[in-house]
């Protein structure tokens, strides 16, 4: 329970309305999962799905009260609509399916704006209003806490506001605790949205929830704008997943509530879990995490140094909006074309190096970064690489684990259309030399391969080490040089994982495979190193 | 010029404030495009960098001054500070070279925040009045147009809004034209935003401009919430572009501003390429366009299936919340065969082939890139390679002026650290067989210099076709198959010239060097369709 108990409500829908993402496809198994973290988040609901609709949904609710889902923050929501027109509530099939959900809470959808009602329900506002409030009056004669979705509600309050007022007050008569404004095609804008909020609250006295599609960029700011003009109910999805541009962010705009207007809305240990939270959902997800996304995303609160990296390193809380530890994420000052010694120094700090008491190294490592970037090397992206050029200019790394004698990649493009990729590498490891090929699907990959079937019988750590993710930018040439294209300079960037933790390293060489080479090697030296320490 | 005229701005600032994106690199050829295509558009300023701190910005200001850039719409500004504390005006560096990039326009950023003042910039109000007085004076009267970037100003405003109020004034006092509000730590919030902004209006009867970041997710909504409060004058950069969570999107705000607000901010033709240009703009900051970004993202106006499908299909009006043909976007639930036969029908017309008559090709055409475009192709930026596809599908291409039998690539990493890379090609040329061997400077320059120097005898006009440009993107592989990050599909492009017109080819495939391959093949023969017609 927040300190705002019952009376101000998170309202997560990253189940039901986040799942109509394109490109989002949950399994039950992953749908407990997401259930699990948002609970231990502490929202107050979690709407689960569409049972009776959605075959998956429906399993995920009959394995949630079979006791597979155990919450202890939230209480659980099924969604759906209204019994149809002309049909009895008790023996609506979707309604019966709802109860079997045995969910504490259901929320219904119903049409408030009165085209909708016409033109696609093909009813009228007096039968629709009659099929808000029997539902309601059923469900909650059951025992549930019941929650109206009024759909296209500010579309067709500014249609029609008796309409839209008419059906809100149908489902309060049946019984229901909450009326959720809903901007179901996303077009608001945040003054209009408030305006309409506050008049609803005004002229009905109803208790308030909003939930906002993000068409006009505008939904956590609608949400937010919302809550200041009255409403006490939120409903979000994890990182905006949603229909077409999305849902309202949880993580942003249960961070502006937190952060901005004050209010208490989760527990208070729960908010330094929000990026570790938005990262782990964007797993089951299966979307790469959004980089740049507000509060969480890995970028939030990362300066490229130039103007501000001095007064910076002074006063971080002269250009942070918040200090970023209190939603658990990271300040990271960028080291690029601009990087001076400040910014060099802050980032030597987050690697633990202390450089302030060696400004001749910081000097030459200022120098040395400068150049690479002069030839096309980019740290901004590329921690790893940056952390073993400091650490090598301060003479704190050891023997590399391999040295490379010499690699050859051979492509063939046969006479049949076969197209095979090769490659062999000589290198020393171990006090042994070793020669090793592989076949790869492009030469980069085959080269990979060599080198892992090289070096694995002597560094058993690498079995646990995988690439995540590859990144080719071909810079243009000096503009005089640049007689053809393909006579660029390449960078490429490399993502590993060892399962625990992310790092990155760059690589540049006008030749793409020496460039990846170069990256390659770079992320096993980053690796070796933590190994060598954690045994040191 | 717009219907509005100088009565609003659309002032992009994405070559300044959106460079500092992590991960975004601009070469001077870069930001000379981005500029083109901005200015295409309609925005009324184009903020292209700092001269004097950043050598790139520089020498893109010299270029353009030069003569490489031929702006329709725009006015070019360069950005700076003010001149330096204790320093005089005319004697400052930075100030100098704001006056040697030549731009009708300047935009000047100075501290409204009396901690920034005194903490950061260590000097009283004071002087820091004087320093803007006297900097806007200066240039005004060497004959620029000035704007005041007031940094930090809505926190400095809350913290003592005398000095913010004093900064204005001072750059007013100067002949300052507008001066623009910025929320530089992006904490703001759009309701208590749009007060001060009024405040400020009726306190000074200034111009005011308004510049968000969007650490909250609200820069668009706040940037819109200052418009309904009296600003005139909106900063933003392409796609949100910018440090940490970024600035406010051009396309939403432009968008929100016409589509909602009724206000021609742009010329009137340019709306419907807002979907187009921001794609583009992507590509040349070769980040992936956002799938689900407001009003231009590929899933803007993708429904998927499910509680409305039948009834979008009847009336999707009710369902979107503009008609997307607005902004040139497509509603995707709608059978998506339509869109693709209407827009290759299109198509077709630029480059001289009539469709319309030739219903069964268009509907394999159809088919043909949709399934080319499910494994990573895409024809978005490569017209040429399209414009071979349909003439194929027509059988109005001519024999290919070249068979491939057979390439291969060596590339060699000797023991002395040197790098070689060979290629050599067998092809079929004017009734030859040909073989030719040739060394690059990487695996795509070999092949492409061997294949050159195979053709050239028998092909003269080769001599006048060079590589412009050459693009790599890594697409992810699928999710089961990517146990390497080197294992994912590759897509080239290449913009070739033959000193008279650029044309752009892609090619798509497992291993980069075959990709290039294709693109390059491509290139080639559409030159020699061009070369056989301009004979026949």
């Amino acid at each position: 329970m927040t300190p705002l108990g019952d009376s101000f409500h998170v309202f997560d829908t990253t189940l039901r309305d986040g799942a109509q993402r394109e490109g989002i496809s949950y399994s039950v198994n992953d749908k407990l999962a997401v259930a699990r973290l948002l609970d231990s988040l502490g929202v107050g609901f979690i709407e689960g799905g569409w049972p009776g609709a959605m075959p998956k949904d429906t399993e995920f609710f009959a394995r949630a009260a079979a006791g597979e889902l155990t919450l202890k923050h939230a209480q659980l929501v099924a969604f759906g609509s209204t019994r149809k027109a002309g049909v009895k509530v008790q023996e609506d099939a979707q309604v019966r399916a709802l109860l079997a959900a045995q969910t504490p809470v259901v929320t219904l959808v119903a049409k408030s704006d009165r085209r909708h009602i016409e033109r696609a329900l093909r009813t009228d506002v007096a039968e629709n209003c009659a099929m808000v409030r029997d539902t309601v009056r059923y469900l909650v004669d059951e025992g549930r806490r019941v929650f109206l979705d009024a759909e296209h509600f500010f579309d067709g309050f500014a249609f029609d506001p008796d309409t839209a007022l008419r059906v809100l007050e149908s489902a309060v008569e049946g019984g229901a605790d909450v009326v959720v404004l809903c901007d179901t095609n996303g077009g608001q804008l945040p003054l209009g949205l408030a305006e309409t909020v506050a008049d609803v609250v005004a002229r009905t006295g109803f208790r308030v929830g909003i939930h906002c599609q993000d068409d006009t960029s505008c939904a956590v700011a609608n949400t937010i704008a919302a809550v200041q003009a009255g409403a006490t109910h939120v409903q979000c999805t994890a990182n905006g997943y949603g229909e077409r541009a999305g849902n309202a962010d949880l993580f942003a705009v249960v961070g502006n509530l937190v952060t901005k207007l004050g209010l208490p809305v989760l527990p208070t240990e729960s908010l330094a879990e929000l990026t570790r939270v938005s990262h782990a959902l964007a797993e089951i997800a299966n979307i790469a995490p959004d980089t740049h996304q507000a509060y969480v995303g890995s970028s939030a609160f990362a300066h490229k140094a130039g103007l501000h990296a001095s007064a910076i390193k002074v006063d971080p809380e002269l250009y942070n909006h918040i200090d970023p530890d209190t939603v658990g994420n990271d300040m990271r000052v960028l080291v690029t074309e601009m990087a001076g010694r400040a910014s060099l120094e802050l980032k030597g700090r987050e690697f633990g190096i202390d450089l302030t008491r060696r400004p001749d190294a910081l000097t030459n490592v200022v120098r040395k970064v400068k150049e690479l970037e002069a030839g096309g090397w980019s740290f901004e992206a590329a921690d790893a690489s940056l952390e073993l050029l400091l650490k090598e200019e301060l003479s704190e790394l050891d023997e590399p684990p391999f040295v490379l004698e010499s690699y050859r990649v051979v492509l063939d493009h046969h006479r049949d259309g076969k197209i095979v990729s090769e490659a062999t590498v000589k290198v020393h490891v171990a006090g042994e030399r070793v020669i090793a090929t592989a076949e790869g699907n492009g030469p980069v990959h085959a080269l990979d391969a060599a080198l892992r079937k090289a070096l694995l019988p002597h560094l058993s750590w690498l079995d646990a080490v995988e690439l995540n993710d590859y990144k080719v930018r071909i810079l243009p040439g000096s503009h005089d040089s640049a007689e053809h294209g393909t006579d660029a300079v390449t960078r490429v960037l490399v993502e590993s994982t060892d399962g625990e933790r992310e790092w990155t390293t760059v690589g540049v060489h006008g030749n793409i495979v020496e460039a990846s080479w170069l990256a390659l090697c770079d992320a096993l030296v980053h690796k070796a190193a933590r190994v060598t320490r954690s045994r040191g």
